[in-house]
């Protein structure tokens, strides 16, 4: 079987993607959502003029039945014609991904829930929670501080009960040059009685209390669960700069006698440097989601940089698709074209083996998750 | 028509240059102007020994009458031969620029002014004013303190009267970690006074007072016109990790309700932080001139990392030459050179249509830059 | 003679490396010698599945007589069959390289000294040597912190009287953020004071302050000799971020009147940083060793992205092997393979001259480390 059959029928797990569009969208609303920028698209141009654009318009224009490289134009009128939910069904449908890993935690009223993504996609669904919506929805109780430090902890756990991993936006809502240590109760208790009464006078429930925002990943550790954390690029509330996973390593080895999995999520433009956490410290893993969809037919590329320090029992299939089906199946698709393109040319030159090309293809596809996240078929992936 | 026949005929905007050399040199002095470093050629070494020494030997010496890949010795005897206003005819015609934005503000009695580099070239010359340049000017013609910062804006705006953009070297002359927000006018004031007798006694007038610089930095912004920052690369006056363009984005989000355009200039290395800004931030651009010369056959690696996130209406084209030719020539060359590579391989495999690419290259040689900065033909860029 | 053909033969010098294994190793032993990682393998996991394990199987086993590809449980098993010492032998032997500049301060016991090296790969070596270990020697002679300060640099002289460079460890004991300027004398005594007491109580002799740190420093440049940096990747030991070497142009540049040659090691993932400084400094030179080994088949594509910004002379070959002699036949094979297929493209492209990529592939793989080094040969490099 050669590489690239074997990656058109791996049924991927995407250990870390969102629920697809609930809603018929316009032009305008669709392109907003091509984009990690949350300004309205510039007068005078298009998002679709971009790489993602020109993915959409090349390889979902097909699913919906148009020729490759359509017009904006002639995409939208078949999106707004097909509907949404054809349009969730054909476009989940040809990604072949088999399981998602679904993080629920934004925006979650105008997406596909876990019970309506695994109907649409006709595929399993498990769930990751979000720390820090978890600590909104308790700040929203109207609870006390000290309630809220007893309390967090318990709610996380009823919360997860049946989840698969958790997540956090530190990365969001401070960056990741936070102080490492788990901070001690009375500092917590301190810092929630400034944000609930913050979030009360506010009518807001924005967490971003570096010492909260600590104190909720600690409590994530404390849970056991596999760890997802926002890595590098995203919309304009973070600043990329601070958002380098180098900056984790002093908190990395202080969670490593814990046992628990770190995953490094998109990791744009700093993949290199994951890659090198990845080698050194055995908990910690990533991958380089959101920007293979970003970037378009630059994804391969961006696939063998990801593929240099990392010990490929570390590195994990993502396509963060959020919203619009389309991301859903890009990220799919240009995984496979990335990796068949990169993998298929070390084989050619004779640098790997092909049993090894199609063998890696599966530990990042899906053996890697598998064996993190201990779901079904996750045992023995090692030779 | 083919990618690479549309690219070899395209008459490009050159958004960022200086003028070429008005004198001619000897070999050291032109191994000189072909490195960003400031010292000495290191003794038994040379700069043709190097991307873009052999840049120029392989392709500019084909235009001075001698064959691809001529000897340092033969290639700086026949420029010596010709002379430089030959020389300059001669490399600027074969570059195919038909419009250049020339900064104007350094050293710029080497090198040809706008009405003698649009004759040298034969081609549109616009001007595009150094904000440092003008407050050095104005410092030199002993003013009081209070006289500076009142009639700052009053000169640029005379200055710049026919200009159609402005530039700051603040990444040189104190990096992009400066305090974002706008100084006040006491402020200004006690450090124009203490730069103003500082200058006096030294008999320079370098500025380098981070006030000072953000003052002229948000005079720059009120006047309105497109604001070009040198970013990353360039001599080791600066220091490179701080400027980083990442390091710019609060300031940039201070900018943004003004509606003026921001052009991050060179950005090498940094040019995947530049993409970055430049799609989730609506008035930030970016090109990756110098980092073309300088990388000379890398180049073609260099536009492809370019081409990742930032929308194409976002990416512009400039050579950043000073002096030698040579560099005009190599600027656009290399451009076209990588580009045709770049986007024919992307056509071949089916990944972009044809006429996209023809249309994005179209954008990037000029129509974006047309467009931000109001030349004429600059309308209805979009599709 | 093609670029191919001159790279399969061109005896290579070395310019930093360490000792081969001097005892036999186990499966378990030998997997964390190739990893950067100071910690167990992960369990379920095996660093075979790396580009650095896939490239021992694919060009190493053929060397110990076993197809390409094999099996981890056939190379282990052969290579215990062969025995360290002509597993040594023949992996040497193949790497064709001719000099070795040997960095004998890490981990001595473990492996050849600089004469068992010469013998065992019949090949000239020359010492390197660590100026952290020479201190670490010094201060376990007794010495009080007077006779520290006076004493170092004479025992310097003494250990380095055959000996043709210098190696700081800075990066790894604390970072290049350190204050750049020459410590003054008080300031050391009172630091040698201290870090003496520290090392008696503990029974460890690790120098890891910064005042120390530089003292050494200096007094490796009072010394005269090439002076090595340890760069960017290395184990956990280090903080990577604080290993750019960006970091380091404020020192850089005090160090420059001395005349003393600088060079920045392995550097990824910041070799294209490195390469702005030997583009800027005269004194500064760079490789990308230790990536070439770890990346595997992606080291083309490091190799290509070192050779960007910085002279042809002012970069150098090194494999920065330690233990396995896999490393320093990966090192050596690697470079050869990945500098004939960039080579060779841009000469096949007609970018580059053949003759122009044979001379460069001899200037990095030994010209210009016998030029830096004052090594047998070294002279009249440049053309």
């Amino acid at each position: 079987m050669s590489i690239e059959d074997f990656l058109g029928e791996l049924p991927l797990v995407d250990h870390h993607v969102h629920g697809a569009l609930r809603d018929d969208v316009g032009r305008d609303a669709l392109e907003r959502m091509l984009t990690e920028s949350d300004r309205p698209i510039p007068a005078g141009t298009t998002q679709f003029d971009s790489q993602i654009g020109f993915a959409v318009l090349r390889w979902c224009a097909p699913v919906l039945g148009l020729e490759p490289h359509a017009s904006p134009e002639d995409y939208v009128r078949r999106r707004t014609e097909l509907g949404t939910a054809e349009v969730n069904r054909r476009l989940l449908a040809a990604s072949g991904t088999g399981h998602y890993l679904l993080e629920t935690g934004y925006r979650g009223d105008d997406i596909l829930g876990p019970a309506e993504m695994a109907a649409a996609a006709n595929a399993r669904v498990d769930e990751i929670v979000r720390l820090e919506a978890v600590a909104e929805e308790l700040a929203a109780s109207q609870v006390s501080a000290r309630e809220f430090v007893r309390r967090y902890p318990e709610v996380l756990a009823e919360r997860t009960a049946d989840a698969v991993g958790l997540k956090s936006i530190v990365a969001y809502r401070y960056g990741f040059d936070f102080e490492p240590h788990r901070p001690d109760g009375s500092e917590v208790e301190v810092a929630a009685g400034k944000w609930l009464r913050t979030t009360e006078e506010a009518g807001t429930s924005r967490l971003d209390d570096p010492v909260l925002l600590r104190f909720l990943l600690w409590s994530g550790i404390d849970r056991g669960l596999p760890l997802q954390l926002h890595t590098g690029y995203g919309d304009p509330d973070l600043r990329l700069n601070r958002c380098d996973p180098l900056l984790l390593a002093d908190w990395l080895e202080l969670v490593e006698p814990s046992g628990v999995d770190v995953l490094l999520l998109h990791c744009y433009p700093y993949h290199r440097h994951a890659g090198y956490l990845a080698q050194v410290y055995p908990h910690v893993y990533f991958d380089v989601g959101l920007g293979i969809n970003y970037t378009g037919v630059r994804s391969a590329a961006l696939i063998a940089e990801s593929l240099e320090l990392a010990p490929f029992a570390k590195i994990l299939f993502s396509s963060d698709a959020w919203g619009p089906a389309e991301l859903h199946h890009l990220g799919a698709l240009l995984w496979r074209r990335g990796m068949a393109r990169v993998l298929g040319t070390w084989v050619a030159d004779g640098d790997w083996a092909a049993t090894d090309a199609i063998r890696v293809a599966g530990m990042i596809g899906g053996g890697n998750a598998r064996r993190v996240y201990r779901l079904p078929g996750g045992e023995g992936a090692a030779r």
